[in-house]
């Protein structure tokens, strides 16, 4: 199957001069879908993990089935004020201005063993933000997987160092 | 398997006099998470569907281990501005003011069935923005799943005449 055929390039989205990657019909085809988290879970079937991470929002539509499949617990980072409980936050750089994602401070336990799942690796911000939340909480990075990343941005430079998987590479 | 034990109440969240139903407890446990989805997706198992539709941002975690393992297309309802493509817009009263869900104008085709799936059923109104979408595309919606219904609030008024299943009611 070419994934490729199921992703729509939205030009000028969010704003312009942006070539917006649409990932909504990879999910809207059954087989598209399934076939994606299952090369996805493939990848990490034998690996020794705890729990998934993943990012809010489009990171949860991608890591919960992978929890599902690969039958661990699912953890979500989230946008400010989303989480009810104790919690981390984490800063990271947007073109003007800057973002922030939180976790559960009781997310997960130290040496707790992370697999850490969004849909895409663009310029590795919020994925950068995300693995200092998961440090802060003494869990260990066994993995970050993303459906699709955007090469030209460089993301990988952001995160050196870990072991990283991306299905699709733009 | 008590669910119940995995749902924590946060007092005065996200203000003062909210009881919130934190189901990050539930989503952390694999056994539980899992066997969540499949009390889920064992109802509607031998239902004819051709879309999960979870609404943004908790519905996509319960909706796409759905979707996965009952084998059928996800769509994702989503908060404004997020959909890169035409698109379709509903509103809903929230206590002060109002905010507003969308779909993409080509998710799905007039008289395909839908499932739509969030986390929760509270006063009914992202439910009924969303059913609203769904309908506007010509979608027949053939069931609306929750994990938890907060049974005080009364949002079943809302979504009258729809078949309603939710996993757990408090």
């Amino acid at each position: 199957m070419n994934f490729n055929d199921y992703i729509r390039n939205i030009p000028d989205f969010p704003k312009e001069g942006i070539l917006f990657k649409d990932i909504t019909p990879l999910l809207k085809n059954n087989r598209a879908f399934k076939a994606a988290i299952d090369a996805l879970i493939e990848i990490y079937k034998d690996e020794e993990i705890d729990y998934i991470v993943g990012i809010e929002a489009r990171g949860f539509i991608i890591g919960t089935p992978m929890a599902y499949a690969l039958n661990k617990g699912f953890i979500p980072v989230r946008k400010p004020g989303k989480l009810p409980y104790d919690k981390y936050t984490a800063s990271y750089d947007l073109e003007y201005g800057s973002s922030e994602l939180e976790i559960h401070s009781d997310a997960f336990s130290k040496g707790d063993k992370i697999l850490l799942v969004d849909d895409l690796l663009a310029t590795g911000g919020t994925t950068k933000a995300s693995v200092d939340l998961i440090e802060k909480l003494g869990g260990e990075i066994v993995g970050i997987a993303f459906l699709l990343e955007l090469k030209d941005l460089n993301g990988r430079d952001m995160i050196e160092g870990y072991d990283i998987f991306t299905l699709l590479q733009h």
